[in-house]
């Protein structure tokens, strides 16, 4: 089994260790470290003969490594981790901040050209799938609309402004598609509409002790930004259900591309994901492109790439004729 | 606008057709041919300005064309027009058959090797898109099952297998999922479904005069191999509404991948299509890769290719900048 993909992860929060169950289901690879900011001997993996390292000595490791999925948050840990490990390993990532992408993807692009390798950005379902599909469909369809649904899903940013209300003891908040906007992307009448116009939020909280239930459900709803301009749902549940039925970070949503050909004739395609747990799926996204990474590698097909750049038969373990044999 | 691409078309029935229209919506490509079978005369085109020439005066245009899009049928036209084409020309075609194309793709890659030219194979929605979604589904959930369902569509050897019963005047058979197999497949249980318990079929039929409905009804649905084992309907229509009603070409079906991850969280992956018009969509599936075809052939990255091989930002017209812009 030496031949095995040789995959490290770095920073190991609810990605990190997601990767770390993908990889287990990937017999084609293995995961030979993780590296942490934090003490390494504090860091608990699911496999527990995997060495944690700390992440000051990665550099040490770059012989030992094919590809280095980077599992740190977008907002303050890849722009600075991308560029720097990609002058040492083959990389993947989530970088999720749509507006910096350029920019990201120029530092990216001159680090890892410098040093030979692969740099791989953007890896998950939004952006990631969800752009693929964004592309198919408009290439596909030139004459159409292109709509992203988000949801059901649990958003942090929504949930912490719940939590943040006096009276909240316990709160979250789930973003939902709109059935009804759903309904008429789906009819071919190709809609506008803004993104409030396609989604509902829920809120499920949990009172404090003696916190009126009419003085909270009012200062949510009527929040500005977050709640004031959406069909919002407050529903009160006691702690017990809430830990219950809360806990888990379920996600999904559409991307729906409707377009016309020849004398008019609707065509309607869509793409849907109704994910169990949000991070577990982004990860298993990263490893199936992890190994993309480190086939572009082997060929020295370097620099900073996106989903947008990889042919899909690269992330399959099968071989091309396998491929062509089984799934075409 | 010199610099479009220079497209033909190789045979001219409905997907020709489709090719035409799907053309007439791609500002960066134009038709400058159409090669047929047919005497040149009789062939009328949407656009009455390009010229349609004889299929045995092919080979005099290699010049003149950057890709050929062909649009015969796969049980006898593009076994022998695609080996023999792609000496001449970087070709794309819709081959269908699933069962014969190792074979198909040896003989492709062969001659488009010799002559140094791209050679795309099995370009549509199934095989083509649907095939990319069945490979990106096991490859990112490796741990899980991959359903495809096809319709609401209509079945050419149904219909014609309905319209050879005696009594029959008119008829047409459409293959529709069956609701309750995907709302299993839906909910992760991963079911064992066989092709029959996934669909249902049902026929619009016209009697002829003085013809038994009960009589044609069991015929069709006790037929051996095409509807015994299915649930199959039929529905009596008058002459005027079967030609109002069940004239266009719909289709469509999904591909959805149910998997497990980490801790036994679900995750499902759907992609779905629902089409006016078959024959168009199938087009406009080959118009978008003919562009990537253009490319390979500019790179010369030459052989018989498959939609697993062609990396997604190919296919769009815009630039990869622009696609990580305004797409990711």
């Amino acid at each position: 089994m030496s031949n095995r993909i040789r995959v490290a992860i770095a920073g190991y929060g609810n990605l990190g260790r997601g990767v770390e169950s993908a990889l287990a289901q990937s017999p084609d690879m293995r995961l030979v470290g993780v590296f942490s900011r934090r003490d390494p001997a504090s860091v608990t993996l699911l496999d527990s003969s995997v060495p944690v390292h700390a992440m000051s000595s990665i550099e040490q490791y770059q012989d030992e490594v094919d590809v280095m999925i980077l599992c740190g948050g977008s907002k303050t840990d890849l722009p600075e981790q991308g560029p720097y490990l990609a002058q040492f390993f083959n990389t993947v990532d989530s970088f999720d901040t749509h507006a910096k992408v350029p920019e990201y993807y120029a530092a990216l692009d001159q680090s890892a050209r410098d040093a030979g390798r692969v740099a791989l950005l953007s890896v998950g379902w939004d952006p990631g799938l969800f752009s693929l599909n964004r592309l198919f469909g408009e290439a596909i369809l030139p004459e159409g609309e292109t709509y992203t649904f988000w949801g059901k899903g649990l958003s942090q940013g929504h949930s912490d402004a719940v939590r943040r209300v006096p009276g909240v003891q316990s709160g979250v908040q789930y973003t939902l598609p709109s059935e009804e906007a759903i309904a008429r992307v789906r009819s071919g009448e190709q809609p506008e509409l803004t993104t409030r116009e396609k989604h509902k939020r829920e809120c499920y909280v949990v009172l404090a002790e003696g916190a009126d239930a009419d003085v909270v459900r009012d200062s949510i709803v009527t929040m500005p930004d977050y709640f004031a301009d959406f069909d919002t749902t407050v529903n009160f549940i006691d702690q017990d259900t809430f830990a219950k039925e809360h806990s888990s970070m379920p996600h999904g949503g559409f991307v729906i591309r409707s377009g016309k050909t020849g004398e008019q004739n609707t065509q309607t395609v869509e793409y849907s994901l109704a994910l169990g747990s949000n991070p577990e799926f982004t990860a298993s996204v990263l490893v199936a492109y992890a190994r993309a990474v480190h086939r572009l590698a082997r060929v020295s097909d370097i620099g900073a790439k996106t989903v947008f750049d990889i042919a899909p038969g690269l992330l399959s373990p099968k071989s091309p004729a396998q491929l062509r044999k089984e799934l075409l």
